[in-house]
């Protein structure tokens, strides 16, 4: 390994760079390596391109159309009750672009007309209420704020082993996003909740009337009703026109399409809270109400869908977060553990957000057995998944915050490892 | 004028609540307010939607189609060499959707092929250099930052009184994106400026071949060359696969597409900063080499093209920004500028960003006569167009930084005025 030594950069240099001195671009057919040449004029420098009335709203370049998302067929028994994967290895900083945001359907996408869209507010309450979207909007109080939205089974396929070989598959179901709304706690003021009311129930519009039980004092605390995400409309497959945000808990209870939030006395034990979204231990007991998403991180660069091409210098890079707080660290090996080197945080580091990290690295070709590790604010550090498996067994597919493995091979190719 | 009273939320509540009690989904139809009723199932709640193989890029809602960059059709001879909008009224928070970032051409949308784009560093340096962008992508010390880009002739057809109908068209050439890139400033080191290397010249591939002269003070202090913005690869309207970045300067030196960057002694004196980004004072003589652009804001809602449509509680809101740091603070009126009152800042405040401000008000169908003004961290506080008019005349189309004002009518409608 030899990513703790200073770059070598007059050989990045000869790598990379002109041999020539004082040319100008007649220098570029001396150039030491052939395929850096480019001689010919290329035709977007000959001729007018599109102009400003071709793409009113803009999409990516052709030649980035394999950054999607992907789903995995096998999966599940239906399209419209699936999910698919951001391609996190495609991605760079913190926030996840609309159109990259992975997506969870129990009943496909809704495609709400927001002029007939409502919210009520029942339940154990002085006051009734009912709202349309431009009246949410009118509330006092708008607020922005950065949250990483996981799905609770997110990596759930790793319990058992390695399996699924990209990052965009074993960890691409995490997002995150800035939200514009206002606090869930200025709704349930306006109605006002009786001495007696101690749960939220949230209910989405969708076909699958999702609902998710929600202690009050998360809902107090920072939950928001959103209706718009990095900067517009929240996307359809999101939730438009409104969606319930609960920063730092499993992606499963942010309700998108909100069209209802009652308060109870006491939880529902719905569909979502029981048979699933619970986590089967080995002895047949199953945790329930395990919300918080504990702190988890992956190398999204290099990875099985993104191996490394060149020797010499390389960035490596990923993603960590936190349900509990904020990233404090974020450690990284290349040897399988033997030793750790503090990875460097760049762009805010922002609670219940994702945190970018890099490593800069130079590599000779070695095998390399990558892994990452985070620390939060709490103090809590990522565990092995030898570590989980221990306490949880290996039935569930939900909560897997276990330390990843990648394998680079002498070639570059990457692959999903299991080391103990 | 009463946004400095306390909100009456007993109206708002009688505006847009229930007064039946302890009643879920039927008592909607015993709602008071009439439009707020809908009792039919909508077919999103009957039926499945999309799978999640239906969109691997996902777009915006179908009901959002209006929220588009728009041009103005008599602005430009032709569409390659013109400009649309961001459309701002639309949007919220400080990031600006990559879709919707307004676009200006010199000669069209350059579609280049990313395997064919090389950047070459030549000039007065040790070392004339070419890179690949697979090369860029592996040097160390990347960063991510957020910046606004503006126009200098944002704003600049209100030079001579209001004209143009909605702040898409008087400020929508801004946007504010999270780039990732490397520092300029690591290119240069690689190739070795010489002792005499006082400017660089950025070049772009496009057929416009556009050059930009910039001090190398500049260059070094806090240019990148960025290859991402929002997280995902740039688009190609906004000079994919490589950009330059010039923090808190004119829109025109952040030059798209960019292929070359040549170190000379000397300024080169291109169009794009003699006939063209200078201005043009009353007495004949230019201003040129104006690059920073000075501290800005506009409200956003309401706006021409985002009327008031309801009395009672309404969300005042806007964007200020300065090149030359932070915002420090926004003040805001409603009655033409005999009242001040300071806005709510929300979202992170970073230099060379964009901030979000919002005036929460009580509106009861007053005419107002709405402004906004900024300070920057560097005390400096944005001036009236008349105060700008007095120093610099009226011929040219740059850098108006003046305060806007919008007239609200009893009916809510919104135009652009201006006022002594």
């Amino acid at each position: 390994m030899s990513e703790n030594t200073a770059l070598d950069r007059r050989r990045f240099l000869r790598a990379a760079g002109l041999a020539g001195a004082g040319l100008a671009l007649p220098a570029l057919a001396q150039e030491r390596k052939p395929e850096s040449v480019i001689t010919e004029v290329q035709d977007w420098a000959r001729n007018l391109g599109d102009g400003v009335q071709a793409h009113p709203y803009g999409m990516p370049s052709e030649y980035e159309k394999h950054v999607v998302r992907r789903d995995v067929e096998w999966l599940t028994a239906g399209r419209e009750s699936s999910v698919n994967f951001t391609p996190l290895h495609e991605l760079d900083g913190i926030i996840t672009p609309n159109g990259l945001c992975f997506e969870r359907h129990h009943s496909g996408i809704a495609n709400i007309d927001p002029a007939k869209h409502r919210l009520m507010l029942n339940g154990l309450l002085d006051r009734q209420l009912v709202f349309t979207v431009d009246d949410i909007k009118r509330f006092p109080g708008r607020i922005n704020k950065a949250y990483f939205l996981e799905c609770a089974a997110n990596s759930g396929m790793e319990w058992r082993g390695a399996q699924l070989n990209g990052c965009q598959f074993t960890h691409g179901m995490v997002h995150n996003v800035w939200y514009t709304g206002i606090p869930l706690k200025t709704l349930l003021d306006e109605a006002g909740i009786k001495t007696n009311g101690k749960w939220i129930l949230a209910e989405g519009a969708d076909a699958a009337g999702m609902t998710r039980s929600i202690p009050i004092e998360k809902a107090l605390k920072d939950c928001m009703v959103a209706w718009a995400m990095n900067g517009e409309a929240l996307r359809p497959e999101q939730g438009y026109p409104l969606r319930l945000v609960v920063p730092g808990w499993e992606g499963n209870m942010w309700v998108k399409w909100l069209r209802r939030i009652e308060v109870g006395d006491q939880p529902w034990h719905h569909r979502e809270e029981t048979s699933k979204y619970t986590d089967l231990l080995a002895d047949g007991r199953a945790r329930r109400f395990t919300w918080i998403m504990d702190a988890k991180s992956i190398v999204t660069n290099p990875s099985p869908q993104a191996p490394l091409k060149h020797k010499g210098p390389n960035v490596l890079t990923g993603i960590a977060w936190s349900g509990r707080g904020s990233v404090a660290r974020v450690d990284v090996t290349t040897d399988g553990g033997k030793n750790w080197k503090g990875a460097r945080l760049d762009g805010p580091v922002m609670p219940l957000s994702l945190a970018r990290f890099y490593v800069d690295i130079d590599w000779n070709g070695q095998e390399m057995l990558i892994q990452s590790r985070v620390m939060d604010s709490s103090g809590y550090v990522q565990p092995t998944k030898d570590e989980l498996r221990k306490v949880r067994g290996v039935n569930s597919i939900y909560h897997n915050n276990g330390i990843h493995t990648w394998l680079v091979r002498a070639n570059g190719e990457t692959e999903n490892v299991e080391i103990s």
